[in-house]
């Protein structure tokens, strides 16, 4: 061989292998399934941060699976995608192993515009392309290996609970979670772990959520506060989950699911202790349907939102009267017949608001009972059937026009009002309604 | 009689006389007429004028009509429900005639807010309670007096036609009105009648639509420019529409449609001679499905919003590219393969949102043709059969790198991407496609 072939081979490696090196990897893949691993990760990406690489989407690509993740200072979520056995799903078509960050924020609506049921995804070092029918989207990466990965946790307490109930314990709690960072351990959900029961606490000191959950198995103790942002990003995974463990470290907590994990720091502040706040007896309990009382709680927020509402109770007559504050522009009247009633007269103001987070947290058709002790101290509310292990309570509105020793006055009483000539039709829709 | 009981019975007939007066009508209503006359009115509320009146909806309720309205400075619109021969959509209850305005802001979302498929409505004096249910919602009301009146029109020139030919007319043109008010003549669509024949022109110097329609019948002379704001209100009641007849005057025109009326003025400018504008000739012609191109379109403003697209274009080929501008975040390519082209290569430079409006407006499945005469000059848009009733013109956007005596190279045209392993998913979607 002569120098010249020799010097014209070796630039033809050289050529190869830089070729080689700048495509990492070729892969075929449903479009729907990108989309779906993006959408379940990029809710987690950091919206204020000043670095590029947590705003991004990282994803690590081998033969047999893809991982996307993203983080902020809260929590992350990460989400894997198995290769089916026919590789239906994705297919690698040329290259190893693949790992970047899609920091570009147009990515997401890219790939949800892609037009075709399938995507090819070209790797090129900083690059990627993103092929689908005639579409051919090229756009910058980062390096995956600068993502954080998940943290190992030590010294873990765990157990297994059902998404179904998870999911429910949290909607029950997390909406009355304070917005406010000047106490930060009210902005997240007290978890506890006792005697076998899972006790959830949560509230901004104008109202209190509270249930337990048995959990018939023997765990350590725990004691945690979750960030409410965090149970937000939760719930969205638990819908789709089968079955999910928790593990507990000190500052740490994993929630980890089929094909996805959650991770988030624990807010490391005492919780105060919240049970001496809830009222041990009462003077008047009341029962009705939650969703009457969401209706007419609707009706205040639209005649008057921001207002307190006044509730007049008389339950020996089954009565109960909710009333806007009336002002300038005209007020709001609503009647309803009460399942049931004991105890004394009372009224009291309320902010419509607070009041209706708490009873639409009851499922439709559920009877509740409300529990008042005094005009000024908070109202109870619980589930028909259950004493002990949830409640909810909403502090009242001092209203200087509300005298606790004024007489409870309900005039002109109507729990609903029939139109005459429609009482047909009225009874048809009822009819319709609990068919 | 006693001179005690004279007073007595005074008194009586006192009272009542005054109880009649406050009560004003009674009026049960079903809940989705009212829903409707409402929702039908309530978007020609005066948003940001300070004469409170005018922002209300303005209602006039005999035994045997509801007639409501509403009013900005720029149109009016007015809607009339009949009572139908039983009453079942309304029934007046008690009272003669009422008329009131409801410029309570929470007027409109009560109303949506109405629980039951029936409404009472009791109007006393400035006060106005809705009953629908166990809800009562009573507020402040304004006296309709005051409402201004449509006017009458004097020495109208008039002609009927089709709602739906009228709605496409204005959808092929009111996208090109202008939005700014520098040159108010350009916010209006200018509406020409003459030989026969309606011409509607639209621009906004940077593109213009231009399409004429055979009325079959001897119309004076129109020459008028409504503002696109009145139109766009139009075009929603049109769609239910079943006849429509347009009286023009000097300085005003009314729609009149089945049960409805729209009331506008006329923007008092004379309209420039766009005619000239219009390119005779061309040195390139292709011919492409609306669809496709608007697909290309979408993705490029994805990729790079506000940023102009390059046009490549080799018609003896059939080749045409669109590159969104390269930058240091990506950039996108995508063929096309067309159905026909004739003439020179060219390239140029045009905004996607400005083209995609006009490609917008061609129904799907129909074939365009474009054509071009030179980089700086407008692209002119037509339906594939038409060659003078319609017509779109996009001027493009000079770009520095872009030369006209530069060779329109495409390599590596690619008009569809197939993926091997999905080839045939992907004609299992193309075929459910046409299905």
């Amino acid at each position: 061989m002569t120098t010249a072939l020799v010097e014209k081979e070796i630039l033809e490696i050289n050529e190869q292998v830089e070729e080689q090196l700048k495509v990492v990897m070729t892969l075929d893949i449903q479009t729907d399934v990108l989309r779906q691993l993006v959408s379940r990760v990029e809710r987690a990406t950091a919206k204020t941060t000043t670095i590029p690489i947590m705003q991004g989407i990282y994803m690590h690509i081998t033969s047999d699976r893809i991982t996307a993740r993203a983080m902020n200072s809260n929590y992350g979520v990460e989400v894997t995608v198995q290769r089916d056995e026919k590789g239906k799903n994705f297919t690698v078509v040329d290259g190893v192993e693949a790992s970047v960050v899609f920091a570009d924020k147009r990515f997401v609506s890219i790939v949800n515009s892609l037009p075709r049921k399938t995507t090819r995804m070209v790797i090129e070092d900083k690059k990627v392309i993103l092929k689908s029918g005639r579409a051919e989207f090229r756009f910058n990466v980062l390096l995956g290996d600068e993502f954080p990965k998940f943290p190992r946790l030590k010294d873990t307490v765990s157990f297994k609970i059902d998404p179904t109930v998870l999911s429910r314990l949290y909607d029950k709690t997390v909406y009355a979670t304070s917005s406010s960072e000047t106490r930060p351990a009210l902005t997240g959900v007290h978890h506890v772990v006792k005697d076998k029961v899972f006790r959830l606490e949560a509230t901004d000191a104008l109202r209190l959520a509270y249930i337990e959950h048995d959990l018939h198995a023997d765990v350590s103790e725990i004691d945690a506060i979750v960030p409410a942002s965090t149970i937000n990003e939760v719930m969205k995974h638990l819908k789709d989950a089968g079955h999910v463990t928790v593990y507990f470290s000190e500052n740490h907590l994993i929630y980890e699911m089929d094909d996805s994990k959650i991770y988030t720091r624990l807010i490391g502040q005492n919780y105060p202790d919240i049970q001496r706040l809830i009222p041990t007896n009462c003077v008047t309990e009341i029962q009705l349907k939650a969703e009457d009382l969401s209706e007419m709680l609707k009706h205040a927020n639209i005649m008057n939102p921001n207002d307190p509402v006044i509730l007049k109770i008389r339950p020996q007559d089954k009565q109960f009267r909710l009333m806007s504050k009336e002002n300038e522009n005209g007020v709001l009247v609503e009647d309803l017949l009460l399942i049931n009633g004991e105890g004394d007269n009372i009224q009291l103001a309320v902010s419509p608001k607070l009041l209706k987070d708490s009873i639409d947290r009851y499922p439709k058709g559920s009877v509740i009972r409300l529990q008042f002790l005094h005009m000024h101290k908070p109202i109870v509310i619980r589930p028909l059937n259950d004493d002990k292990q949830n409640l909810d309570l909403v502090l009242p509105v001092r209203m200087p026009t509300l005298n606790p020793n004024d007489e409870v006055i309900i005039e002109d009483f109507k729990a609903d009002v029939q139109l005459d000539i429609y009482k047909q039709s009225e009874e048809e829709v009822e009819a319709g309604k609990e068919e």
